[in-house]
């Protein structure tokens, strides 16, 4: 099986177990049901639950009992789009090929939607058929992540950026926060929903973190070099906002990619898994991307 | 004790442990700590998480296991009104005689402010000293009634009424998402704290329901006959919106206010609490407030 049909196969669960999870559209306020789902169907590679489910197997668990956790840690992933598309932030009238949710349903509904998925996304945890302990410390897990001294915070340095220049250390603090959180939870949930041991943890969230950055720093090379039909989003979005590429250009941009992408690799022998075929594979599929 | 200094010493309870939990404003990204701080800090009556150690004393709990819940039902409540302030929501410059967040840190960062105060209060709850099934109980209370089955769905509600005329009970029904789900959850999550039955977990819900619904319709006469000064915020707001008084008049919404603080008060009777007497009086001071 390539990595695509892999992808696919765990994009295809997630899906299937988000469509329980949504909030129906047959009630009053049904409204933000349709705007919630409209963003959560909108496509995408659905990395962050294809993550979850992985390392859910290769620590030995059924990859069923990370079927909550894939769908949350996607959840926030969808409203942090969601948020960063509206007109205060990056104002972005595309993403994936489709109208953004705020250019559909309008400002307010589009806030109300990214607030609902984020606040749906902490319900589903406790909807995993696991043991209380192992959801306290999904809850924990991923509101960090999703949090200040995560994401958020990497989205606050990321609007700061724009007002002076950085440096390439606040490049890459910026990326770990925005990108690398969430990737390193969506790893870990994969191994809590496994029972997966200390080791094992360590080494998910070695490889989320050095995977996130090579993964984010291909993002800004495709932001360049990409075409916008096949990425379904606007290119040369990235002319304000400082990069790798525009403060040490796109050369040794691409060689931080292979470090980087090298070092993910490197981490997964660190964990004692089952088998890490897909999650090498992945790493160098995603770090040499076109879309 | 009178009310008013109960609740202040509730209130001081609450503000000294909410400043362990917000985050530190000496890291990179620590503007978003001082927006979140300011809103958190801007006063009010600390009315939820009030009732949240009220509950838990009154289930014969202790106080302190209720902090950690009484401060993330707080910053939900400080994340909705962020949130509803915003020029693409209701637009206002002023809240509790303060500017709103967006008009001392602009749109982007009040957004993401709101945001990490709602994960922020996922986070919270995870630090109750408190076993991890009881922990559990309360990811999945607060979620609820914060999402779309609860206040978000409210919000939405309150959005569609300005585009259609509502029936009465079509307004009950936004009221009670929007403000009546968080304040049941607030109740509730007391009784968590103390272990509570589940006779006293509905006595907690009925009650809350009820006083919930008395406080919004207060909200709504004051927003009438109000003094923006006294409020701190702007009057005749309303106009637009659709509400008890503007479709059944002013001493029908007077006698419902009665009515369902009366209501509020005889479920109390309901739970064998230890003692009632101060939520007894603090619902007829809400129901009658000027401010």
């Amino acid at each position: 099986m390539t990595v695509v049909e892999k992808l696919a196969e765990y994009s295809a669960m997630t899906e299937q177990a988000m469509a329980e999870y949504l909030p129906a559209a047959e009630i009053p306020q049904g409204k933000i049901s349709e705007a919630m789902a409209y963003s959560v169907n909108a496509g995408g590679k659905r990395l962050r639950p294809g993550l979850t489910l992985e390392f859910c197997r290769i620590c030995g668990g059924d990859i069923k009992d990370a079927l909550a956790f894939a769908c949350a840690v996607e959840m926030v992933h969808t409203y942090s789009l969601i948020h960063d598309d509206l007109p205060c932030m990056d104002n972005d009238d595309f993403r994936r090929g489709k109208p953004t949710n705020h250019k559909v349903y309008g400002e307010a509904m589009a806030t109300l939607a990214g607030d609902a998925l984020l606040t749906l996304a902490f319900e589903t945890l406790t909807k995993a058929d696991l043991d209380p302990d192992t959801i306290v410390a999904a809850v924990i897990e991923l509101s960090r992540a999703a949090g200040v001294s995560g994401m958020l915070g990497g989205q606050v340095l990321d609007l700061e950026g724009e007002t002076r220049p950085y440096t390439e250390q606040e490049i890459k603090l910026t990326h770990n926060l925005k990108t690398g959180a969430l990737f390193a939870a969506a790893c870990k949930l994969g191994c809590l929903a496994a029972g997966a041991s200390r080791r094992q943890m360590n080494a998910a969230e070695a490889f989320a973190k050095s995977m996130g950055y090579a993964f984010q720093l291909r993002d800004d090379v495709l932001d360049v070099i990409g075409d916008a039909a096949e990425l379904g989003k606007a290119t040369g979005h990235d002319e304000n906002k400082q990069t790798i590429i525009s403060v040490k250009g796109m050369e040794y941009c691409e060689q931080l990619i292979l470090e980087h992408s090298e070092k993910a690799k490197n981490a997964l022998e660190e964990g004692d898994f089952n088998d890490v075929g897909f999650l090498r594979e992945l790493t160098d599929w995603l770090t040499s991307r076109k879309i």
